[in-house]
């Protein structure tokens, strides 16, 4: 399981870097705390990371799950793959949130087979 | 606790589920990212997920430390009544935010008694 | 790991009160659902709600990693710290949202180390 602990951590780590790009988006355009919008960028740079911890919530139970009833190694590859397209969702999102598809898309794919393959092996591990 | 992981993989892929549902209202309405108002519709469906989404967040560790210390049986329970009473939420909240309450309540109590049936357990656990 | 399963159930108590804060001033200040802002001392709640949310995703994965390369005493000493920054966090945020940073370094400072000790333990595990 220490492959499937590096790539949790990592993707963690991922999540603390886009909140330290809002932090910085914070100061330089002026969004004072409470406000969680009032720059485009700021604004961009938020959603990046709100959404990508909402991508969490999910991936992280479902990768630990999934690594239960196969391989571990698999799971920490679809986990990795999760954390490259995050990259990628956020490098298009920032430029224009109209392109943020594919990274968006290939991160849904990695969560789509964790959590259906979490589901599957649990339900054949009782039957 | 192949029926905790079997609850988790449902409650995730219901978020999966009320994730969707905002993406196709966001389609319908018009409402371009990265807003995340613009429509009453959008707003109420988007509203669901994030509160489903703060729900799971307490939910699911909780119900994996209640499952350690309770019968893990009991821990599922707890966490399917979860995922019905978030159903019942999700089509009040469509209709009317207002008639939110029950679908909320049954939901926090199954929360509430996961939460606290942890800490307990943890404590009797120690001393 | 009992330590770190009390300090789990606890930092969830927190948010679960954070979230009852939330609610009251929803009452109180007529915020209606689905409206996330409206009123200046609902959005501080509501932010300091949002904001130990999203710490959580980050806190809770990694304190259980580093309980499992580090002594779990230590992870739940970081995790209880976590929690005692998180209240001073609130106390300061709810008066003056620019005091905040106090409470929300202490915290970080907690993550940090969690964040970065669940990886170099779970590297160290595996070479």
């Amino acid at each position: 399981m220490d492959y499937v602990a590096i790539v949790t951590s990592l993707a963690l780590l991922q999540a603390f870097y886009f909140a330290v790009k809002v932090g910085q988006q914070r100061v330089k355009q002026g969004v004072h705390a409470p406000a969680t919008s009032g720059h485009p960028e700021f604004d961009r740079a938020f959603r990046v990371h709100q959404n990508t911890l909402e991508q969490l919530i999910v991936v992280i139970p479902s990768m630990w799950i999934f690594a239960v009833y196969w391989p571990p190694e698999l799971a920490a590859g679809l986990g990795a793959l999760f954390i490259i397209a995050r990259q990628i969702y956020r490098g298009a999102y920032i430029g224009d949130p109209a392109k943020r598809s594919a990274g968006f898309g290939i991160g849904a794919l990695a969560t789509g087979i964790l959590l259906f393959g979490s589901l599957i092996g649990a339900v054949m591990a009782l039957i």
